[in-house]
């Protein structure tokens, strides 16, 4: 026997962009450690790669951050004896470029004068390089590569009285996307960034505070809705209550449509809109903006299900799982000499040839990052008897970066940057390609056009419009290549 | 940091029967394990506890066994290495009540006169206690519990003069169901039960031969379907090509009914039918055998979809995701104190409320076990707004033990064993409940009613009656409970 | 952080001979397993890459078979759970060639008509080979590659009545070296070769029997000694008590004189004489027959020390610990680019200057096998600053290999076999070098002169006269590159 | 099977004081990191638990730390691949009461205002909790708990201009025991406290410089010895050479006792002094402040070997291995239900009966701490046969704690501190009992009586008078209780 190699919590070959974080918090409910773990579980498509609790029991901070899935490590009959506590936070993760050390898995912890300090954070801040830069200059000590620990050290280098006053102005000095729970002397507090970019919403389970990326997280454990957290808002919970308090002034949420469009789960609500049926209508909205005479719809599994059905009722066409998904998707398997064609994709999806065969077939998929899928699933359909294959893109080509805690390919990388929509089309040797307007994905989340003047939504990776600025990229790009650590830590 | 629990390749709370094993076989490609990985790979649905490939080089032969899945063991870039030749078979397996050793997993092996004889098998014998104590009574030394081995120590006391001909006499001493793959002398052999319970293929990929459980393992590798073994026939590859030979008279297939319900995989043809195709029949045939007025036509995910597909498309009714099914199922997470509700169900299975929400909904599974997981469903559909809530089950009522290498509850947990369908409505908390009938499921899979006097498919699950003789059952039960083997081996 | 490397349970840079095998039983003792751990564990100089435990508690017989040293795998309070029953057999092994496979571990257990036989065994069969190949030939399967299950099958095969007789008839047919413990339906048995070669000694815990290699595994548990087993004799314990019977006609022992030299335990006795006593005999007969005049005298540690002490005593000249032993030995460190010399050895020895500097030194080791260390500690000397550096072996040149269950280099590596003791001095570039004649090890151990016509000792290392036939060597070479098995278990 | 308990890397029922951490470095050698890994294993006996290694290849720096032995982790031939570079550090470290976390193991490292720090550091600060609460107050953020971390911080925010002089103005803020090696902004530093309380010596390998915590460190590297670094010495090694600064007064070494007593290999040689001879004097000096009667004097293995040479030289009385060490102690073995004796000390050392029985035994140890063994082994002597057993330590009484970076028991367990010395020969029934005298210690190792105005060791374990002052321990007691760290980090 040969020791196994571990098996991987994600697709690896997956062309989508991929959300870096969720999380979770709970104030006043028993083993807490528990809760946390169900709701993580719940938001294990917001990152696969490490997972992290901190509990507080009154006196101390447990704290247990993993590489690997929470079922792996959270799920023992164990958790809430070693995380133990009434209060807790927790952390999924997926990082980008395999450069995951442990030191930078969360929630992220520091000792400070008046007690400890434990954040988990979801986003990005644009800021965060500058911020860390003038701090290290200034004899700070970072234990972590992470953005997060800037909020940590200006907190700790604050000379307000309270933690949580101490906690709060820091949040003023951080710039970007955050949706971020903290462990603050005892206290629960949770915040989001000033244009509210990555969701945040509070719950309730008796009389405890449950704290979550989606509500799909709340459903999980039972606890109900209560509300989204503002833009700019800071809830405290302590044994006082809840207590809101502003960092930032108020103005509408400024949500990433790609929540809508691909990183929440269907059955979350974000907004008050239901993520499925928000998809259900950009698939009727893409039938509308690229309608094609075909015999089938086909959608690409499993993101693709819910636009692919929105499109078949809309536009009355037959919906057919033509391409089965396996279940034991893992590592990449070495392709075997005889093969002629490139198997990796049949390994995944496979062609259910009796619903393809003789067909003109419509594809919808969520979106269109690299393509690379794309082409095969055509191929796949035309191998299968497809006498003609459409595609269709549930949201607007994809052009522009993202600055806010998504990972994504390079630029060059992404097709819709680099050709036009007909190159696209013969690149993927479809019959026809489509996509979502930028107009019909407002009017499938809103019901309204775009407001060109204050969009409705983070929209930067369809526009090149984004909704803070970029302080750390604006600085020189020799300044950027610039490690932010110089050890590599094996 | 602790040491993370190993993760589980199965869903240890799925309500399903369950198939218990997958075979591979290739003979004349080079590099076989690469092909055999993959095939086993897309066979992985029908075995996830363990998994073994042996292949011949022509002088030696290589045997890897492993716990786990394909994809963590011979994915990797030295399998071919480890296991060289251009000959092979492959297995993978579930065992029932936990009890895998490492000394059963198969392919099994044995050194016999003449070379070295390897076998994967998937079914049950019904005589192999019989032939057991007959072989142990006249000195032989069994290295496993496995009823394969048997095959294996015939073989090896025949005094047939060629190692093909002492595995075929074996052959003949068999009862009960088996689709096997073996490699003896050099030689791939590929054998079916008498009446062919179990499904086995021939496919062919350049020169190469290749026999798999089924036509989905033919497809991941870019193999074409040659047909179907036939019942009571043995298949001899060698260098003289391929040969042909009865063990057992010609007679037609009697393949197991549950094949097409729910064990094997949607893009596969057994017999010449589509799986999914057949799926889809069997909920459009549902809809004429229980008919119901609602709103909605919910499949309870992933086995659910086709039939619920066929239900909906044949009554005019919309299809909906009403279920959303977590993709990071695995362990049992510790229930948390503050839980009001059994929340296992929820971790793997949620609500989409917005699709629920005051509908009169109507949910197809493909079968129900236990009902366990359903009555979940249905209270979480009731949760979730629903005004009314049918259940479907798009198989008829489960109501007698499988002999033929299935895992399934004890005859008192079957749900349709106990109770009447009313009482199952009832237990089930449903406003109504429906089976797909007998005679349905021969129109959906064939296109005409049963032969009661020679059925057409193993349907032993709903009728009690069984395609063979059970000799070992027969036997007194203390005689059964006798343990093979008086070794536990830790 | 990177997976760890499995840490080596012995040292692979050794130049010693090894010893394969040492084995332990106990009848009648609670919980027997916690005995036999300690047991073995001080039989761990026996065998460092394999351990297993077997124990029977009336009706189930349980086994546990790992790589590793026993207290990596049976120290832990759940051993006795796992392992439960009052009587019980184990096994340490050290496998040539890196060829361990977990199926050849022992305790070999079979079901055999009537139950179980577990056995243990330590030696080496010299007509194993011809043996399995009768069996083979007649339809039986081998699970292993061991000669020791060539006795379960011979056992299995006999038409004798009871369990006992069947395992005694096999014990006539054996031929070799064997020390060997076995369960056969509910008994113990305890048999050693005609000749006595391995050690096997019969002991005494309360009402408790216990059998082991060698006396030390006694002392651990504070057992009292009874009696060595003798020659051809097997011991049956039972509810009845103990029985003796003989399968060879009776003769002394010729027991293996590597046992005095190296093999053993120090604390250990054997037929009657401590091997210490033994070994500081050796060194003082060595002074006779190889004396120098120096100015200390150091060990080789630690298997010289004995002899150097006895050498030091006998000489009147000061012992000194002029080499000193890490205690961290393990894996093969990489050679750094900067190193001038090899610095293998100085990993695990290195010189203590203070005693070396400007002294004629005399290095007493137990024996030379290749002398690949011999070399560099005489080198190392002189880097210390020793003016003459003097070798001794306790033993007689070794010049002929073993069929007895020894590890040891082939004859060519052997340094006493191609060089002569001239040409061996100026390989190792000592001043002198000087060997224990065999007449002085006869004295040494027996006090007496060596009986030509009938050696009381297994001393073929050095006279290459064997105590039994070697029948499998007498067959052909090109049969005995033969492979056991086809198989290639990865 | 099932998984092994990891390997213990150090003997857990070892009764005496440990050392807790060694230290090396290499400047100017190619692939410094397998310098530096078999320099490390060369001061394993110094720290089992972990290790560490830092380097430096010009522009990046690279770390792995680990638990366990140098050997499981930087033997591989990847380690000068993941570790590239031709300057670095290296750490093991023994770890009191099991609170090991990884973020504790050294060297640590931290990224700071102009390059990066990287330390490792062998002894214990008195003030390190003192100067680390001021950090805190004014916002330091720590990584670990350890004492070493302070001298980061504080070179962090040093307002000096260049990185060593930041550094080295660290060195002068803080107090205690420290031998330790640093990278610094591609220089490497090495500093001892201003009493040379631990020792650190330099040394040549061809051009490169070699800085470790013992001399038998680089013999394993065949580098030569230069001098020892000196009390209040930092010396700064770059592509300029090596200058010397000093930090604090130049004043004599006052080094550690235990160091000759215990803790250094017997081969290295400590301010010009071999520890071997020293432990030989020890022995020698014990003989003339405690002689005895006897027939034979016997080692406790391995630690008293020279002591009781040195002793039974000069009593002119036979030196036998009366006392077997097994090789391979690991994890404590549960008693067996039959044991009538505690068993535990067996396991690691059995007696050597030819050797006792009959005989007035004189056992030679390096210390006695708790006495548990050593009345275990003075029993086991009983049991052996011997008439008389006394029992000489070759230190003296050790009553006092330690603040040095010594793990050792509470006071409360010292059996010196609680009882007098008939009351330890009761208690050991011992049938005498002597200790080398504190003036006994003195003229072994300086050839002169102690200073009692300015002693010239450290030896506050018998005298009680510490080298520094305490200011950590001298707070309040309720104060010291006080936590470092909130966090429990699993």
């Amino acid at each position: 026997m040969k020791f196994p190699a571990p098996p991987l919590p994600y697709d690896p070959e997956s062309d989508h962009l991929r959300e870096e974080c969720g999380v979770f918090a709970s104030y006043g409910a028993e083993d807490s450690a528990l809760l946390i773990a169900l709701g993580l579980h719940a938001l294990q498509h917001r990152g696969q790669e490490s997972c992290g609790i901190v509990t507080h029991d009154g006196s101390r901070i447990y704290a247990e951050r993993h590489m690997g899935l929470v079922g792996e490590h959270f799920a023992d009959g164990e958790t809430h004896k070693r995380l133990p506590g009434n209060i807790g936070i927790g952390h999924v993760r997926y990082s980008t470029s395999g450069g995951t050390v442990i030191r930078n898995i969360q929630p992220l912890y520091a000792d400070v004068r008046g007690g400890g300090i434990a954040v988990a954070h979801n986003g990005n801040l644009t800021n965060a390089r500058t911020l860390r830069d003038e701090l290290v200059a200034s004899g700070a000590i970072f234990q972590s590569t992470s953005d997060t620990e800037v909020i940590l050290q200006i907190a700790a280098r604050s000379n307000r009285a309270s933690s949580t006053r101490r906690f709060l102005s820091a949040l003023k000095q951080i710039e970007g996307a955050f949706a971020l729970v903290a462990l603050v002397n005892g206290k629960l507090i949770a915040a989001r960034d000033p244009f509210g970019i990555r969701p945040l919403v509070l719950g309730a389970l008796d009389g405890a505070t449950i704290v979550a990326s989606e509500t799909c997280a709340l459903d999980v454990i039972g606890a109900s809705y209560v509300r989204d957290i503002e833009p700019g808002e800071a809830i405290i919970v302590s044994a006082d209550g809840i207590v809101s308090e502003r960092f930032a002034p108020v103005r509408p949420a400024r949500p990433c449509a790609f929540e809508y469009i691909y990183f929440a789960r269907p059955d979350s609500v974000i907004a008050g809109l239901s993520v499925y049926e928000a998809r259900k209508r950009m698939g009727a909205q893409l039938y509308k903006d690229a309608p094609a005479d075909v015999d089938v719809v086909i959608p690409v599994p499993d993101s693709g299900v819910p636009a692919a059905l929105g499109y078949a009722q809309a536009a009355g066409v037959p919906y057919e799982m033509g391409i089965i998904r396996g279940h034991y998707v893992g590592r990449t398997f070495i392709q075997p000499t005889q093969a002629k064609r490139d198997l990796g994709v049949r390994r995944k999806h496979s062609a259910n040839p009796p619903v393809v065969k003789g067909k003109r077939v419509l594809l919808v998929d969520d979106s269109i990052v690299r393509g690379t899928t794309s082409r095969k699933i055509v191929d796949m359909m035309r191998d299968a008897g497809a006498t003609e294959v459409h595609f269709r893109s549930a949201c607007p080509p994809i052009k522009f970066p993202d600055f806010y805690g998504i990972d994504m390919p390079s630029r060059e990388e992404l097709m819709a940057s680099t050709l036009e929509a007909d190159e696209m089309a013969r690149a993927l040797k479809a019959d026809s390609l489509g996509f979502l307007s930028i107009d019909g994905l407002y009017q499938a989340v809103l019901g309204e056009t775009r407001n060109d003047t204050s969009p409705q939504l983070a929209d930067h990776y369809f526009t090149g419009e984004y909704t803070t600025r970029l302080l750390d990229h604006e600085r020189a790009a020799s300044d950027k290549d610039r490690q932010l650590s110089l050890l590599v830590d094996a």
